[in-house]
This record gives structure tokens, C-alpha cells and sequence, in this order.
């Protein structure tokens, strides 16, 4: 099975494509989030792998776009931990090292690594896992990178200290893509729904396409708006709920909540895969 | 007036103090965004511009969290378009261009201009404004970078190609924060106040809560849900809506609200300044 993916290879999508579907898989880079689904879509891969939000960053929008422009299935999600790993050849001791190369987004995510090691200064690459590649294959003298252990192992790094973030919280949510009609991968475990739909901006419009779901008592896990492009004061609303679109009670309140809404688009039911 | 910002002078942050406080407030760049929230907390500058929202990359997080973990009045918010100008020394012509320094981010929302030309190498660099200022200083032959037109004016540069962006639909929301008991800035337009209020996670409960606001007609503008760090199945949500909190409507609707939900903070009413 051949994954389409934003990044290099050793990238973190490339973890969530393993929890998704396991190590076989076979992941296949694009540069742009929009050739990954471009990919699905004429079909040279067979599934592809997105962020959709992030515990600092916030939600991707650009991926929120794209799913609505295509017509793909959501068959399962991920969470992955965003661990930043000092990687380098093996048999580097830490003392050698005078420079890190990494992501501008990774080395400020390690602002206090580098507050306690004021000797080591901090190179902008353009890719986590693409400075691994870079330090294995050049071997710049006191140089290593910072990137994920998938990362290590793929270029064969050695990781001289693990978990150097600042912030341990930082999760990134992944879905899963496939064509339209696809069937939910995984077992067990929560169903959930994710939707968007949209409300002109009177007040109190989007209570009433609320109540579709409360006068039900389905449970809300997610709720974004987001500004509609080059129509003011309209909203898009991103929702996630407890449970599969064909029960009962969640077909009854999607029907509902499509008569109030001006627009609605079911983006799939699906489960959780995977470790957190 | 002294204003701290994340960021090197000629960031996008910088247009934003321009826009909110007029070309004599004076920059105060920090690296991090809590080393502004703490400039400000110490007393070291007299106010802060953060950013809050990003119409691609979503939230802020980080900087909603600094709000709550601190005490400061939100005394107006701007809108920055995020134009992306290709800069070099002056006389240099285009024809002789071979590498694009800039912060990947900004690499990576330019590629239709990469694709395009595709003798140009991009080069990964710390930041935006810091790759003009490189590129200024050490003079590397065929070098360019990419950055606001401010970042070109500081350091002298000059723009050799404008609005180089992808997509000009880029647009990033500041606030100006003050010490607690400031007045807000700005004249004419319309109140907002933001917001940060939690419910636990029974169904309903959200929508119980939004009642307080449509039972009086008060229209919303943002609604976003996040989950509590460590408290699984619980959710913060960041509100804004039309209105001054001193208003009796939106007062009423607060007061309400705090008997609703389990925690409640307004964080500021204040009016849009500046151009978009």
C-alpha cells in the first residue's frame, strides 16, 4: 500500500502513516499538502496521510480546504507525540557538537536545550528529518540535527539526547485519507464524525444548527469557526462528534442540522489507530 | 512608546506596531513570545503586539495560553496582510539571482515563484527580516531574500519582485496588549470582546452556555474549542463577539455565562485599528 505524505522521508507524518497502517506501508514524499491529495486523487497512491491540527499550532486550514475541495473518505486518525531527538553519526560525543542543524519551527521548539548549551549554535534547515540526511551524508565536523527517531533510524543517526523540546505537549492529529466509499480502518474504540457546515452570521444561527446536536445529547469534541474567504461575516464551522453517521441518532441530527444550515458536508466516521 | 514583539526588526509583528501605535512607537524585539509577555509584565516596555490568528495556519495557541497565565488588558487588534517581496541589494537585476534566502514558512508559501524559476535555489535562514539583513550585510553574490517590504526598507534593500505569495489570502490578527486597567486605543468602528470560558464535557453543555449569548441577539465572530492540557474530555473555548463588556446586553450575557460555564475570563474589549 503506497502513502502520499507531506515532508521528507523520516518527516512525522511518516510516524503517523506506521500507527495508521503499520510498517509496511509504503510512504511516498510530496512537497505540498496540495500534491499529496493531488496524488490520492489520480491515483499513484493509495491513501494519503495529513495533519489536521496541532496542540500548539492550532488547525491546519489549508488541509481543512483541500479535504473539502476533494471528494476523499476520512478512514481512521492518529495522534503523534512531536519528540525532538540531538541526532548524530555514531560514536559523536556530545561534547563535540558546535552546531544543529534542524527546521526553524524544531530549534525554536528547543529554546531551553540550547539556553543551557551556549556553545552550540542553531543552523536553519529546511526539514527535520532532510538535516538527519544532510549530517549523515556530509559529515560537517561538531554537526548534528535535531528530528524525529524515525528520522535516527531511517539515516542511521545515532540520538545523543532524546526529547529536547521545551514543551512536551505538542501532539499532531493526523488523518487518514482514501478514496470515497472506503470502509473505517481499526477496531474498537470510539466512533467519531467529522463535519463542516456553514451559518450566515445572524446572531443566533449557529445556536440554532447547535441545538440538531444537544437536543440529541451528542457529545461535541470539537468545535472551530473559521472565517469564510472573500465573504464577510459569513463562518465555516469545523465539528467533530461522538459516534458513526449511519446511528440513528446522529443520521436524525445531521438531517437536522442540514435544514439549518446553508451548507453541510460530512467529511467520514472513523476511530482512533494507534499509540499516543 | 517601547513595544515588545517576537521576532528580528522588519517582521511581520513590526508592520503590526506600525498599524496599531504609529511609525514613533519604538520595536523592542524578543526571541520568544512569553520574553514579550514578561517585557511587559517587568515593566520593561510599556506595551506588547502578539500575534493571535493566522487565516492558513490557524491559532495561536501559545498566545491565548500567555493570556490567561497573565494579567493584560487587550487594547485593540489589527489585521497584517502577509505580502511576501523578493529583496536584494540595489542594482542588483534578477537575471543574475541564484539563491532566495528566507524562513522556510515563507519558502514554502512561495513555490509557484520557485516552480516558476527554477535556476533559483532556495535557502533555508532563521527569519524573514534576519535574511534581508544577511543578505544586505555580507553581500553573497546572486543572493536574495524574501521578506516584507518593511524588512527592505530597514535594511536598505530593494524589492525586486513584489507579492510573491501563493496565496494572497494570508492575513495575520495582532493584539495590543496593555497592563491590566488600560484604556483601549483606537476610534470609530465596533466593539469586540474576546473571551476564554470552560465547560466540562456533558452534551449540551456548550450549547447551554452559547444561550446566555443568543437569548440576547449577541453576535459571535470567533468559536473555537481546545482541549484542557491534562484534562482529558474537558475543553477551553476562546469566544469573541460584537459589543463593549461595559454594554448591558453583552454584561448581562457574561454574567450569565459565568453562572454556565465552569470557569470564565474576559480578556479585553477593544475596537480594530488600522489598515488591512
Amino acid at each position: 500500500m503506497k502513502v502520499a505524505f507531506q515532508g521528507e522521508l523520516g518527516a512525522f507524518s511518516q510516524q503517523a502513516i506506521r500507527q495508521l497502517l503499520g510498517p509496511r506501508a509504503k510512504p511516498s514524499p510530496r512537497q505540498r499538502f496540495d500534491q499529496a491529495f493531488a496524488a490520492l486523487k489520480v491515483g499513484e497512491v493509495d491513501a494519503a496521510v495529513l495533519p489536521i491540527e496541532n496542540t500548539l499550532a492550532g488547525s491546519v486550514h489549508e488541509n481543512y480546504d483541500l479535504l473539502l475541495k476533494y471528494d476523499f473518505e476520512i478512514t481512521g486518525e492518529t495522534n503523534v507525540r512531536i519528540v525532538h531527538n540531538l541526532i548524530a553519526p555514531p560514536g559523536t560525543k556530545f561534547a563535540s557538537i558546535r552546531q544543529v542543524y534542524s527546521h526553524p519551527v524544531a530549534l525554536n521548539q528547543c529554546l531551553d536545550f540550547f539556553a543551557k548549551h551556549k556553545r552550540i549554535e542553531r543552523v536553519p534547515h529546511y526539514d527535520t528529518a532532510g538535516s538527519v540526511k544532510m549530517v549523515m551524508e556530509e559529515r560537517p565536523a561538531g554537526a548534528a540535527a535535531i528530528a524525529s527517531e524515525l528520522a535516527a533510524k531511517i539515516y542511521g543517526g545515532e540520538i545523543l539526547k532524546r526529547e529536547i523540546e521545551d514543551d512536551r505537549q505538542n501532539f499532531t492529529r493526523f488523518f487518514l485519507l482514501e478514496p470515497a466509499g472506503s470502509k473505517p480502518r481499526g477496531r474498537g474504540g470510539e466512533w467519531k464524525t467529522s463535519l463542516v457546515f456553514s451559518t450566515a452570521n445572524r446572531p443566533g444561527l449557529l445556536y440554532r444548527a447547535l441545538s440538531a446536536l444537544a437536543l440529541r445529547d451528542l457529545n461535541l469534541v470539537k468545535l472551530e469557526s473559521r472565517p469564510r474567504r472573500g465573504k464577510p461575516w459569513e463562518y465555516m464551522f469545523y465539528l467533530d462528534l461522538l459516534g458513526h453517521r449511519e446511528e440513528k441518532n446522529v443520521k436524525n441530527a445531521l438531517g437536522h442540522l442540514g435544514e439549518l444550515a446553508d451548507y453541510l458536508r460530512v467529511l467520514g466516521s472513523y476511530r482512533s489507530i494507534g499509540v499516543e
